[in-house]
C-alpha cells in the first residue's frame, strides 16, 4: 500500500541534496576538504545521522568509524547499500555523496510504495574513502574487511603529523576498537554501491544510469628522491645532487607509459624539501597512481616509472626509493548480481539494454567484493569531470538514480536471504 | 695602545659563534629557519642588540627593520659592515651570520688593538636577505635602497598568507614608515660584507680569504601552470590538461639551458593545487632560480625556458604566465676599492696574492653596490655546499677572515673621510 505521506525518492533527493550540498564547500573554489575527523566531516556525519534518525534508521558507528543507518535489526541477510561523504582536497559534491543521499532517498521512495523489508537493510557510510587525509583510500572499508591492519591505520599520519588514531579520538572514537569485523560482513547478503560516473561513457548513451562490470587494478606507489641540499646560485650543475630532475623525469615516464598501455598513470603530489627558491631540495617526495585494464598492464607501467625514475636518479647522484603504499587488485563484480541489476534497470531504461562499464576508479564497493556480493550503479556525468569541483550530474540523471536504486534494492529485499550468497 | 683587557678577533668569534649557533637550530636536520619576523629571527635580533650593546655600540632599527650598531656617532663618512642573520629554509649556519659575527670580533680585534676611529663605523644586520619567507631576497637593503615600492613589500605575503606589514608589525616595527633612506646611504663612505664562499675555488688555493670581483645577473622567474582538475583514474589521456607535465618540461629544459650557457638554472620550489594523490592538479607554481656571467647569458637561459614551458603547456591544454619577482643587474664591485682590499689582505695571506672571485649568488652588498663604494670578503669553504645544513668553514679560516676584516677595517678607518667616494 503506498503511503502519501511519505516523499518520492527524486523529491527526497531534492531537499537531503539541498541541506548537505552547502557543509564544508570552500567560498573561493566551490569544492570540498572533507577529510576523515576534520571540522567538515563532523558536520557531514552529524548530517548524515539526523537524516537517518528521522527516517526512522537506527544509526551506528561500527569499530572503524563507519556509520550504518539500519531499517529493520542488523542481522543475517542483510542488503546494504551506501558510499562515502569525504572528499579528495578541493573536491566535487558528488563523489561519495550521491550514493549515501540516492540511499536515504530510494528508502524513503521504498516506505512510499509500501514496500515491508522482510530482510534488513543498512545504509552506509564508509570513512576517508579517498584517502585525502591520511594517504590510503578505501580505508574505513579496508578495516573492516582486515585489508590493512589496526597497527598501520593507526599509524598513518596527515600532513600535519596528526595520526590517524589520534584523530580518531579527537573525533570520539576509540582507536583501541580498530580492526576487521568478519560476523558483520558475514551478515551481510548483497552490498550495492551507487556512484556518479567518472567518465564520459553513458554521456555518449541514451542512459542515465548503467551497471559496473569490474573495478581496475590499481594502486599508489610512493617515490622518495633524495639529493643533497645546497645554494641553487653557486653550486656548479656537476656538482649538484638535484632530485627535482629525476622527478620530472618520472612525471614524463609515467605519462609515456600510460600511453603505451592504454592505462593511467599520474604524479599529482609532490613534497619539495625545503622548497626555497634558491636552495637545490634534499629530498623530493612524489606519489604515483596507476591503473590500467588488467595487472600485467599496471606492473608494466609501474616497473617502467621505476626504471625511469632509477636511471635518472643514478644519472644525477639521487638516492630512489620506492614503495606501493596502497595496491588494490581486478575487481569483477559478481556476474549473477550484476546481471540482475542490469535487468531491473533496464526495466526503466530510456534505450535498449543497459550499458554495463568498467571503471578506473577504486570504490569501498572494490574492497568489499572480496568478501560480499557486490554491484555498482553509476549516474551519468555530462563532462566525465571528477575530484573537482566542477564535478556535476544532471538533476534529473540524478533522480533515474534514485529511482534505479529503489527498483533493486526492492527486487533484492523480495528475495529469499541467503540466495545471493549462493 | 693595545688594550689587554680586550679578547683577540678569534677568540671573540668564538665566544659569539658558541651563543650564535644554537638558536633556532632545528633538532633534527641541524639548519636553521631563521626568516623575517619569526620567533626564530626575534631571537637572533635580541643577540645581536645585546651582544651589540655589550661592547658599547648604539644599536637602531631603520625604518626597513634593519638594525645598524654604531662605534661613534652616525653621520657622514662612515665606514659600515655586516651582512644577515636570516637563512633560507633549513639552511646553514654560516651563509649571514659569519659576516656579522665577523663584524663584531672584527670591532673587539680593533680595540684590542687600540684602534680608534676617526669615523663612524656601523656593524649592519639586513632583513630577509634569503626571500625565505617573502620570496623577494634581500628585501631589507632594496627597501633602503629604493629598489623595492614600501607598497609592494607590504602586500608581499607569506605561505600562510601572512603580510610583510603585518608580520613586522606584530614584531613591532611600523610598516607606515617602510621605505627609501638615500640619507643613511649617502654618509657611508663604503660598506663591505664578509661572507662564506658559496663554492669551492679557494679550497683548491692556499687562502683562506678572497675578494670579490662581480655578482652574476641573476633573478627569480614564477611559472603558473594552470590546469584542470580532474580524477586522475578515470580520466582519458587526452582529456586531461594536467599541468605536471609541461611542469616537469620546463625543470628539465632549464637544466639543459644552464648546461648549454655555462650557467645555473634551478627549479627548486614548486606548490601544486591541490596536491592530492588521485587529483590531477588544477595548478602547479615553480620558480625559477636563474644566474649566468652576462646579461645575455642570463636572458638566452630564462626566455628557453619561458619557451619550453609554453611549449610543453599548449601541448597539453594547460594554460601558462611568467613573472619576473626579482632581478638583479651585474655587479662589479668598485676597482680601486677592491684592489686596496686584495693588497690588505695579501699582508696577512699565506701565499703569493689573493683570490679576486665571481660569485652567482646575490648579497645585500650588491644592491647597496649601486650607492655606496662596496667590497666582500669570502671565507673559505671547503665542501662548497651552502644553503643546507652541512654548509660550513674551518674554525682556522673563520679566524682568518676575522684578522682580514679587521685589517680592512683599520686602513680604511685610517684614511680621510670620503676618499672612497671619489
Amino acid at each position: 500500500m503506498n503511503d502519501p505521506y511519505t516523499p518520492s525518492g527524486p523529491e527526497a533527493f531534492d531537499r537531503l541534496w539541498a541541506e548537505l550540498e552547502p557543509l564544508g564547500r570552500d567560498p573561493g573554489s566551490g569544492g570540498y576538504h572533507r577529510h576523515a575527523w576534520n571540522g567538515s566531516d563532523a558536520e557531514v556525519r552529524a548530517w548524515f545521522t539526523e537524516a537517518a534518525r528521522s527516517r526512522g534508521l537506527d544509526v551506528r558507528a561500527d569499530r572503524n568509524g563507519n556509520l550504518w543507518a539500519w531499517w529493520g535489526d542488523p542481522g543475517p541477510g542483510a542488503v546494504a547499500t551506501g558510499s562515502h561523504l569525504d572528499s579528495v582536497p578541493d573536491g566535487g559534491a558528488f563523489d561519495g555523496p550521491l550514493g549515501v543521499v540516492s540511499a536515504l532517498a530510494a528508502v524513503d521512495e521504498l516506505r512510499r510504495r509500501g514496500v515491508r523489508p522482510g530482510r534488513p537493510l543498512a545504509v552506509t557510510v564508509f570513512t576517508e574513502e579517498e584517502g585525502g587525509r591520511f594517504g590510503v583510500p578505501c580505508l574505513g572499508s579496508r578495516l573492516t574487511a582486515g585489508e590493512i591492519s589496526p597497527e598501520r591505520a593507526r599509524g598513518l599520519t596527515d600532513a600535519g603529523g596528526t595520526t590517524w588514531a589520534r584523530a580518531m579520538e579527537a573525533a570520539g572514537h576509540d582507536p583501541d576498537a580498530l580492526g576487521a569485523d568478519p560476523g558483520a560482513l558475514a551478515d551481510l547478503d548483497v552490498f550495492v554501491e551507487l556512484h556518479v560516473e567518472q567518465g564520459r561513457a553513458l554521456e555518449e548513451t541514451p542512459h542515465p544510469v548503467g551497471v559496473a562490470s569490474a573495478i581496475w587494478p590499481h594502486g599508489r606507489w610512493r617515490m622518495d628522491f633524495t639529493g643533497r641540499a645546497d645554494h641553487a646560485g653557486t653550486t656548479r650543475l656537476a656538482d649538484r645532487a638535484d632530485p627535482v630532475l629525476p622527478f620530472a623525469h618520472a612525471v614524463l615516464a609515467a605519462r609515456v607509459l600510460a600511453e603505451q598501455h592504454d592505462a593511467r598513470a599520474t604524479v599529482a603530489r609532490a613534497r619539495v624539501v625545503p622548497n626555497g627558491t634558491n636552495a637545490i631540495p634534499s629530498l623530493v617526495s612524489a606519489w604515483l597512481d596507476a591503473r590500467a585494464a588488467d595487472e600485467d598492464a599496471l606492473e608494466a607501467v609501474v616497473s617502467g616509472v621505476r626504471e625511469a625514475a632509477g636511471l635518472a636518479a643514478r644519472e644525477h647522484g639521487v638516492g630512489l626509493e620506492v614503495a606501493a603504499e596502497s595496491r588494490s587488485p581486478l575487481v569483477s563484480f559478481a556476474h549473477g548480481l550484476r546481471d540482475r541489476l542490469a535487468a531491473v534497470v533496464a526495466s526503466r531504461a530510456p534505450g535498449p539494454g543497459v550499458p554495463v562499464l568498467p571503471t578506473g576508479a577504486g570504490h569501498d564497493a572494490g574492497v568489499l567484493a572480496a568478501h560480499v556480493p557486490t554491484a555498482m550503479l553509476y549516474v551519468r556525468n555530462p563532462t566525465g569531470v571528477s575530484h573537482s569541483p566542477r564535478e556535476w550530474a544532471r538533476p534529473g540523471d540524478c533522480h533515474a538514480g534514485v529511482l534505479a536504486l529503489a527498483d533493486v534494492l526492492q527486487d533484492l529485499l523480495a528475495r529469499p536471504a541467503r540466495e545471493e550468497r549462493g
